[in-house]
């Protein structure tokens, strides 16, 4: 059965994975044939947001304790995950993507990306195994491409700052309507602007089912583009 | 558009709801062409639960609060939501519609339902409007129809202890498989199974994705059996 690692980053859309592109995720890969494998890092969030008032609280949370919420327990620790156990890798969107998976939402095309996160989709990259990043996580394979001096075809939809920050990082921005994906098969890298873009949750289905049908045909049939 | 709330408790399963049964909710309402109102009473939750180990914390997390994650942050106070304004109404399952919305978690029969729970399925229940009821969230309904001495059919899957609970609480249980869904088409009120027995997400979607079919044709056609 295919593997699929679905990296997660807390709980919630302001602070966290958006749960909506993670269980969105994880019904494609089961319907797809696929299994999934939950992991996220074992750091502190950079903030606790209210959903409720949308303000920061003086809270301190976990990021594996909260991505364990959307993975029903069964979640492992990112620093004992490696490319060798996976056939693809999924990154769902939300802030926690740009907070605690790197620090885009602060620091912007000057992102620095956890050394557990780096590497893991440094070592999928190398073994061409196809990598899915949804609305804003973009940003950290971004983030990841620059530090490896490589480019890179990505979308986060059509939000301009956001598209200029990846292109300072040396991707090229594609623009991309919400049910679409953008494919580049050099790279085995997928992306689909979801909650970027999405007004609502089937707008955002729509392009995730898309991203992992090509991400699973990637893993099955190999990542590189015909030569 | 037919408006179906979306009656939550908390944000992961086992404190608050299912996060994979609420966002199936969300999804499979929007691509019925029905809008979502989702809301969650504003009190603390009995329990907080690491999701990674299982176990309690010392922490205090508010329903409506955390339920606000699965909604991205478009909730209603569940005080301020009457029957009047929905056509139908679903709850979705986990740990925190046992412990949140109503205490039969430790209560079993004997649980007692939050006031504004009761109110709002007490007035659908009078206004023939339909409500879906799925895992665990059965218990919720059998309690309230306890309270007011009406009978019913319900199912929670095959769970013996559990199906015993209800019967005590005076409602037909009847077995159910994970795919299938309870119709009591004279209350109006349909349920289905999900992670009471699903092992894999399309499983609880399948049997999700039904009730949400039959809630919205209920809704649409009106919710009282043929006479």
């Amino acid at each position: 059965m295919t593997k699929v690692g679905v990296l997660l980053s807390g709980c919630g859309v302001f602070d966290g994975a958006e749960i909506h592109e993670s269980v969105i995720t994880l019904l494609a890969l089961d319907r797809g044939g696929a299994e999934a494998v939950c992991m996220a890092p074992d750091v502190p969030q950079m903030h606790v947001v209210n959903h409720r008032t949308g303000k920061p609280t003086e809270e301190t949370r976990n990021v594996l304790d909260e991505a364990a919420r959307i993975a029903r327990g069964d979640i492992r620790d990112l620093a004992e995950v490696s490319a060798d156990q996976l056939d693809a890798l999924i990154l769902p969107g939300g802030f926690g993507a740009a907070k605690n998976l790197c620090d885009f939402a602060v620091a912007g095309a000057e992102a620095r990306v956890h050394p557990d996160v780096a590497r893991l989709l440094g070592e999928m990259l190398t073994a061409k195994k196809p990598v899915g990043v949804v609305c804003i996580a973009p940003a950290v394979m971004a983030a990841v491409l620059r530090d490896l001096e490589l480019d890179g075809d990505l979308t986060i939809g059509t939000d301009a700052d956001t598209a200029g920050n990846l292109e300072r990082m040396g991707v090229r921005h594609v623009p991309c309507a919400v049910e679409e994906t953008c494919v580049d098969a050099e790279r085995g890298v997928v992306s689909t602007p979801a909650y970027m873009l999405a007004g609502r949750i089937s707008e955002a289905a729509a392009g995730i089912e898309k991203l992992v049908d090509e991400v699973l045909t990637l893993a099955r049939t190999g990542a590189e583009a015909p030569a």
